[in-house]
């Protein structure tokens, strides 16, 4: 088999990638180790950055987000001084986007039928091979067969697990990482949602989470030591903890009911450099995680997209190797600048095992600037709506 | 002896305190363990908030610093990434000015002397009685006699080793500590200043800052290990390290020479709450050290002494006690606002012993921010040119 772009890895990254191609004439296949139904039964982010919405609306898949998504002009720091509000709209003129993650998916999987683009599911051992080579290739085992695919690049959006990073030599590689001492607990529940924008809540039991999916379903998370099994949380426990957490006029009109997922996320911060290596591109999950405060996982693979994107169509429609010769560099920057505001908002918000009381006291004399000076409100709100690609 | 306010302190917090009081008929004598030329001998801060030289011009010393002192319209900040300029200017309209806290001292004695203030040096085992009574006093030991000072109030401007805060009983205090694993080595040289304004320096061999006194007195300081004896420095070894940090055309046209002073300093964050305990109030250093990454300490203490002066004020002209009763909750709102902005600094700008190559990045990502948002420029410079009281 062979094609232009070959894209291992069907999440959202991939399939967008070989969705906005597809749509400019590039050739591409998608090889994703799992099934359409596994890759639908993730839940993930639900807030989608300005650039990610036009992104999206450029693929073609922004038609159910434009009347499902619900626009957010702003959200909610609750601390010991009481809850404030961050308006995005007055600090930047900008807003973000509540539209799950596997919404964006079934989008991409619907438009990609439509286009007819090959997707190739539960692959079993993809690799990339001759990656620094003139002629790049996929293979892969399905149904007990083995399979090849040449292609002229190959696009990594195989996760944080996947195969495409460790690809790259280690002498080539350098890798930075932060693992956080705590994970989150989170719930999604079919009730209506506590507020009418997310609440980011730094509380002396802990960091709590107030978030949703749509009117119907509530998405809320607490900070629990990394090691926790979410077995042990009943959801009434959960339900009780998390009111401790959130103000006490919201705790109390909250809506609760049966927990309808339940799991523990660790946090991580890491990066992967180069994103790029010879004839392969690294692009989300892939090359960087980061922690989920700020909701920048999904719209930073977006972004690299959008960048791998340019760079292959230039390069396809030109014949110009600039854009992918500066992929990496490119993407990395856009990349560290949100690592840093996930690392920031982290930080800020969360209970740490040895946080001393001078750390707490910096904690809330953070909170209080952006209570007090308009500039830090500023750049947290042109951080959160994403910056400009 | 009687007073109406003593003051237990003399560096640049008590006279200034003492000059504002008596300018307004409240009586005051001052208590200092050393003598004069001990305190002016003492090489210190040397860059003012506009608020500092509004209080100081109000206290009737802004002559001298008027025509002496340099305004600065911004500082610049070096990087791997090259050296950019942070423009208070355009930011908040605000600007620093650089003038020695020696030369502020000097001033106050000049004013003090001219109204006939009371200043005791000198003064041995300086202890403050009663202070949660109605008739507090002050007693000490001069040329072998005990002493005592009747008084209506006391304030402690006696430094962070002073004998006020300590008065606090341990019970009602509680005091916040971050102690930074490096220490400055400061050079006083009577050498033209490296640039027309101050230099902070993020380097991979750790922190520089090129400062200034006047156009012939510059202040250099590099980063160093806590423990570093400066006899270990000689003055070559010092402007090689120094030359290193720099950037590369700044340290070529850089002037050089003996140094007039040399010394090592630790860095430290402390606050005590509350600062105040019956009748008496603590302001300055006796209440909070700030590492002097952003300059904040001498103006932290004048900020104090804004409030004190005001509160006592209050009292003896119209009888009111709120403000007494407030200065503390008032005086730490600011005083920690200045302790995150310096610890955001000093985080942002040193190599630490325990940095991870992620650390890194985020420290080049904090300062890329600076470089790319101009939000983020301007909520450093309306720390840097500082908040208002």
């Amino acid at each position: 088999m062979r094609t232009q772009v070959a894209i291992i890895g069907g999440g959202p990254a991939g399939l967008l990638l070989s969705q906005l191609l597809n749509r400019e004439g590039v050739e591409t296949v998608v090889v994703e180790r799992r099934s359409r139904a596994h890759v639908l039964s993730r839940i993930r982010a639900g807030v989608l950055e300005q650039g990610s919405v036009a992104l999206l609306e450029r693929a073609g898949v922004g038609r159910r987000l434009r009347t499902d998504g619900a626009r957010h002009d702003g959200c909610y720091l609750s601390t010991a001084a009481g809850m404030f509000h961050v308006s995005f709209r007055d600090m930047v003129n900008g807003q973000v986007t509540v539209y799950g993650q596997t919404e964006v998916t079934k989008d991409l999987y619907a438009a990609q039928d439509a286009l007819g683009a090959v997707h190739v599911h539960e692959a079993e051992d993809v690799i990339p091979h001759d990656i620094t080579g003139e002629r790049p290739y996929v293979t892969w085992r399905k149904n007990g067969r083995d399979q090849r695919l040449d292609c002229d690049w190959i696009a990594g959006c195989d996760g944080f697990h996947g195969i495409c990073r460790p690809s790259i030599p280690e002498g080539v590689r350098r890798e930075f990482e932060r693992v956080y001492p705590f994970g989150w607990l989170g719930v999604l529940s079919e009730t209506a949602p506590a507020a009418d924008e997310l609440i980011y809540a730094n509380h002396p039991r802990g960091f709590a989470l107030a978030s949703m999916r749509n009117p119907h379903l509530s998405r809320y998370y607490i900070q629990v030591p990394a090691e926790t099994d979410p077995r042990d949380w009943s959801d009434a426990a959960f339900w009780d903890e998390l009111r401790c957490r959130l103000p006490g006029d919201v705790a109390e009109a909250m809506e609760t009911g049966p927990s309808v997922e339940k799991s523990v996320a660790p946090l991580r911060s890491f990066v992967c450099e180069p994103m790029a290596h010879g004839r392969m591109f690294l692009a989300g999950d892939a090359a960087h995680i980061v922690p989920p405060t700020g909701a920048k996982g999904l719209n930073l693979a977006l972004g690299d997209v959008h960048y791998l994107f340019e760079a292959l169509r230039r390069w396809y429609r030109d014949g110009e190797a600039e854009g992918l010769e500066r992929y990496s560099e490119t993407a990395l920057a856009r990349v560290w600048a949100a690592m840093r505001f996930s690392w920031w908002m982290t930080s800020m918000l969360h209970r740490f095992p040895d946080q001393t009381d001078f750390d707490q006291r910096m904690q809330e004399s953070e909170l209080r600037q952006l209570i007090t000076m308009p500039s830090a409100r500023a750049t947290m709100a042109q951080n959160y709506v994403g910056l400009p690609y």
